[in-house]
């Protein structure tokens, strides 16, 4: 047999596949990947348990358990056998329709269930919407700081990236001059993310209307992730994108992970908030009926679920979860404001994040954000996310999506180790 | 403001972004999109109920409902109220323990933890796998006919796809002298799906042990999709490709979708068969680890199911089955023995599937696959799926995964299509 002369390649150790070096670049700005390195300076025997203010998942916390409206309803929708089957790509049509009402609620016009394509979680609908706007030279516009997925998958997906900054001294607000400088023709989306991971933020109805008016301008589209949609908790109401879906089209990407407390259960959504039909006309809507035929989907019972857990789940539970996260906002800035070394420009009014500045000149032995997170992790066994990771370096953010003992007692760790660390401290 | 000559883009109606032409060539050959056609044909005052002989979901029917076992330990999972939470990006440790014991009762060495990947099902495992493999230039061997997923996913990821046949005159075994002459230095993997889909084959070991062996000369890994593995109630047994992980690097990728009938509930894997560490040498478990990170997971608490479901589903429940698919693989083999322009050249032996050779040039007015499968939509409310998907024009790819009475009726309905088409019929 004539081999072609690739006989004994693997017998010489060399196989012929390999890495997908494009990966390895993403891979050393990833939340995880940063968090994995922080966390390996926890020592194992401590004697205190450790304290996770470093990513935005409360729900192990008893008094952030979600609803017993949302378990009852998965337990229904097993328990039927009706949803054991595939589900259409696109999402069983009882969910669509339910997440249709359900957001149409706050916005001046009628979603259909056509424009509601359900995905594995906002992160499979960041993934999608970023595969469907791929094309050669696009380049798409990203908040900084913002949520490092969407660069992981912009790199996957060969798009080109280009930052714009949120100002601390207004609000977090986006610097829609330096934005628009920044867009050329082949620019194809800004991403907005309201309220925001990891500022804290909530945008007034005045920036968000000035956004659109930008988007338009430079004839791009608006992907708003709102997967915070709701956790809002100061003076500014939340006010979804798709508000302005005439003035430009907009993709509105979320999922039940923050406002049910249920990030486990892997359930979000895509929407086309454009009520001129922009995203039919130009293709969009067929790209993305493509791509969620060639993707996995959520689990078909809990889309069956989906309904019930709309339409069911009390005023009560949403309150309770917002007065919780008020509170803990309350502590964090609070506690936050009492140590010298940290800075944090605005208190949050939304979402379970917040961004702090390292003033490292006031501390002894600290490179950066990353040797403070992780001399903290080994020291204190408190858990923060060092700012790099999502685009502000010497900065840290803190979560405080947790039950109020445990992030007074984390703070209080974070003090006395800042006091410790402090030039010249006695 | 200097718009840099974009102004009025929008105004113009010319929106900056567009559809990602590189999905629309994808499109046209998934399985969705042709049967999405066919089924458009039926029509929807038609007097009896459509039957679908076209996809392989057979959990509808109530002979095939799923283990009280399964239903119960996601129940279980879902009160706990310990699996609401995000899950490590690799998978709960349990679920990864329990998997590796399940997968290595058929191996000659054990499966580690580590060497387990949890995926929102095969089709996810899929996704992730040719990512990893996807880099400049490379091309991977994909069988013919097959499994169109794979051309999808390896054409979103700019893979080469190369075909090499399956035999159905050697009972659909590997042409491994063509599949080797197909291979360079740039193929990185071949698939291998075992049980067969669309054929209903089983390979013999000793096939098998040949594919290894061929696959080692050629430096290349196998990708052994086995979402039907255990399905199988012929003469040939099941042998899993991981026996021969130390011939050569095999990526197991499975679910429990098939075995357990609950494929809406989105739950797979991807394994290193690979007992000599190669995929660990070769950086091939960091770039999974990677897109693992940057991709959506299984629902937390269908993981967290899993132990349960794996160790105590009780053996009955497996053999009634593969006894209902032996029977309805006998029906489906005999009843189109009867049919005239129909040729079966194998009787199944496992999965849910058959190949079926149409015998054009008996029929009158039919010109192809798609359009026979067409016209027995509209005139009998049947679906079959057209070959041409699957990658052999012609034939005719037949689902025996159903209820046994539904079947007969269904293969009754296309005997008489078939007979009133047949040329020279009176
Ligand atoms: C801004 C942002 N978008 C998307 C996601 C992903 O959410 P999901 O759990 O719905 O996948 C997160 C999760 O933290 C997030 O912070
Ligand atoms: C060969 C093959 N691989 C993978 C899959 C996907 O399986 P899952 O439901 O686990 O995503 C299927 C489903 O039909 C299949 O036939």
């Amino acid at each position: 047999m004539d081999n072609g002369g690739v006989d004994g390649a693997a017998a010489a150790g060399r196989w012929r596949f390999g890495p997908n070096a494009s990966l390895a670049s993403v891979s050393a700005s990833s939340i995880r990947a940063v968090l994995d390195k922080v966390i390996a300076n926890i020592r194992d025997d401590g004697p205190r348990p450790v304290l996770p203010l470093g990513h935005g998942d409360p729900s192990a916390f008893p008094c952030f358990r979600t609803t017993a409206v949302a378990e009852d309803a998965i337990v229904a929708a097993v328990r039927s056998a009706n949803f054991n089957c595939y589900a259409p790509n696109v999402g069983v049509p009882p969910a669509r329709r339910a997440i249709a009402e359900y957001l149409s609620r706050d916005l001046p016009y009628k979603l259909s269930t056509d424009d509601i394509f359900l995905t594995a979680g906002c992160s499979q609908a960041i993934e999608i919407a970023l595969s469907v706007l791929a094309r050669p030279g696009a380049n798409i516009l990203l908040p900084r700081p913002g949520f490092p997925f969407y660069e992981a998958r912009a790199g996957v997906n060969g798009l080109e990236v280009r930052h714009f900054d949120l100002l601390p001294e207004k609000g977090w607000e986006i610097d829609l001059e330096a934005l628009e400088a920044l867009a050329d023709e082949n620019t194809v989306a800004m991403v907005v993310i309201n309220p925001g991971n990891p500022c804290g933020n909530v945008f007034t109805y005045q920036h968000l209307a000035e956004v659109a008016n930008t988007a338009k301008r430079l004839g791009i589209m608006v992907i708003a992730d709102e997967v915070y949609d709701h956790l809002v908790f100061g003076s500014n109401p939340f006010v979804p994108m798709g508000v302005f879906g005439s003035t430009v089209p907009v993709l509105t990407l979320g999922s039940i992970s923050k406002r049910w407390v249920v990030p486990g259960w892997r359930l979000g959504w895509i929407v086309t908030s454009d009520p001129n039909g922009v995203f039919k006309e130009t293709k969009i809507v067929d790209s993305l009926t493509i791509m969620l035929n060639i993707t996995t989907d959520p689990a078909t019972f809990i889309q069956g679920a989906i309904p019930q857990i709309l339409e069911n789940t009390k005023d009560d539970f949403f309150e309770q979860t917002i007065n919780l996260l008020r509170k803990t906002a309350d502590i964090c800035y609070d506690k936050i404001k009492e140590i010298d070394c940290i800075t944090c420009p605005r208190k949050p009014e939304g979402s379970m994040f917040v961004m702090a500045k390292l003033n490292l000149s006031h501390l002894e032995g600290i490179h950066d954000d990353i040797d403070f997170c992780s001399k903290l992790a080994k020291e204190e066994s408190v858990i923060i996310l060092p700012g790099v990771t999502v685009g502000m370096k010497n900065w840290l953010r803190v979560t405080f999506a947790m039950d109020p003992s445990s992030l007074e007692e984390g703070l209080g760790r974070l003090k006395s180790f800042c006091h410790r660390h402090t030039k010249n401290s006695t």
